[in-house]
């Protein structure tokens, strides 16, 4: 047990940034560090509730994470917010980068509020992310919420790290209805429409019927689970009772063997994904190997030569290859 | 040019099967041969319409496709029938198995139908059919439908292989009515609702106006294309010359360019894929290094080990691996 360990179980929150920082680093020197601290803290991981929360920009994600999570923390419930940007550099930390936006939750004792890693692979964004999520759990957190802004496939990996997924979405009407993005959709456990108050009200009540209406046409990931469709208003903090209900009526339709057998799965594929890549990263460590899979990639794309026949020609030109 | 290649390439039926065959086994001594044969056939491929389709058991699949195979070679086109299902062995070919229920198009001069191969890896499957719809190119088909009967994930590698997806729905009120499966109605680029005719034409006329409303909500995959749902009846041969129709927009709608780009995406993520499938294959050829996975796949999973860590072990153990 390392001492930045034991600070970390001792909830200590400058060691939890420290810890945190520490996983997401991606110097090669904090490698060992880092995967010690995780193996020292992974007997106490696993007790938050793990959420996940994806939407559009302008669909208001930060002002209803900070409203929800103020009605968290007024429960009593402590709260560690991550994000999954594998774009924050590029875009200066879109996403709770600045915390300035949820100025209020990042200032309360019981909350955490952590942006995204700096901008990487959402494969290495997303690995960062998941194992930030264990270090808050070892520190006592008891909700764990992932916030997304959906670049591209940024969901479907957040999906990947969480017991439920919810989904928001604006009350439409202006130019940011442009729908739901394909394959988001039926990812959604819970959907939230925000901005559910005033001259948009009425806006947001249409929204939540035709996507509960739509998403009765797609048969439930979970027997019996039709996922709940709210409508919110972070200002006048309607929908947030409901919300944490449907997360928690969620984890129920799951069940605790039905989140253990998820969060088994998910381990299993992060761990096939991460050796797959470490693998591809081997491969492709030898300069005349790289050099060989681009020019194989390309003929590939061009359609000159099978996918599979220039499968095996890199791999014939593996160190570790036997001859085939 | 191998005389197989040559006899292919002059659309000898029974070398097309032969090749077929060929690039279908999985027998280790058949596989240079069958490679030699792709490598030959290879520039000659790309020339088909490719359509994927998709439906649940009682949907009513064969009847439409061989009313649909009837009518596209009524249109004086060449028409291969080739088949995805991982379960085709246990189900005893569930799909396409039995050529009696496609009897007539079977027999027709211009339709090739091909059985799914036998069980292995849903990968594995979704290869041998894509060098199969490979061969079919070559030999001079310009349709290849490729069919799925929605085992798990088996849409999506379909989707993988073609061009335009087709989703047949029943027209429901029967038992069969279990909703779309989550993640299939977004890869859906055309609806078919089937049993359009007699006691069943208004149900089929619901289900395809609820589709049209769900599909409305999700952000059209290509640029304004928004897709079409039709109603159809196998029997009285409606809907058929729609769907075509259906699909020929969409291809318009992709164009070209937005063709090859997909084609070419998809064979860099076949080659992504295999190589490391290969890679992984290779790993665990050596049975210790095996041995290691499974018991490191275990302790990921009931979380006494994190996926990272446990990846850079089995790396670790790796005859070509670098000191990590």
């Amino acid at each position: 047990m390392t001492p930045l360990a034991e600070r970390v179980l001792a909830r200590d929150r400058r060691a939890l940034a420290q810890a945190i920082t520490l996983v997401e680093s991606t110097r090669p020197e904090d490698e060992a560090e880092a995967r010690t601290l995780l193996t020292a803290l992974l007997p106490r991981t696993g007790g938050a509730a793990r959420v996940g929360i994806s939407g559009a920009p302008g669909v208001g994600k930060s002002t209803l994470i900070e409203a929800f999570g103020l009605h968290l923390t007024g429960l009593g419930h402590k709260l560690a917010v991550l994000a999954v940007d594998p774009s924050s550099r590029r875009s200066g930390g879109s996403i709770l980068g600045d915390k300035t936006r949820m100025a209020e939750l990042a200032r309360h004792p019981d909350a955490f509020i952590r942006p995204s890693p700096a901008a990487g692979s959402l494969g290495g964004v997303a690995r960062r992310t998941r194992e930030a999520m264990l270090v808050c759990e070892a520190a006592g957190f008891d909700v764990v919420l992932i916030e997304t802004v959906g670049v591209g496939q940024s969901e479907v990996a957040v999906a990947d790290l969480v017991d439920s997924f919810v989904l928001l979405l604006g009350p439409g009407g202006g130019d940011d209805l442009q729908g739901i993005k394909r394959g988001i959709m039926e990812l959604a456990d819970i959907v939230a429409v925000t901005k559910g108050d005033g001259t948009l009200l009425t806006a947001a009540r249409h929204v939540a019927a035709d996507v509960s209406a739509a998403l009765r046409i797609v048969r439930p990931a979970v027997e019996g689970w039709q996922p709940p469709v709210i409508v919110t208003s972070a200002i006048e903090g309607k929908g947030m009772a409901e919300l944490w209900r449907a997360i928690g009526d969620h984890r129920r339709a799951l069940g605790a063997a039905g989140i253990a057998s998820r969060r088994a799965a998910q381990a299993k594929d992060w761990f096939r994904s991460e050796l797959a890549g470490l693998l591809l990263a081997e491969l492709q460590a030898h300069p005349d190997t790289a050099a060989l899979i681009a020019r194989l990639e390309d003929e590939v794309a061009s359609g000159r030569l099978a996918p599979a026949e220039a499968a095996r020609q890199a791999l014939a030109a593996h160190p570790g290859a036997r001859s085939t």
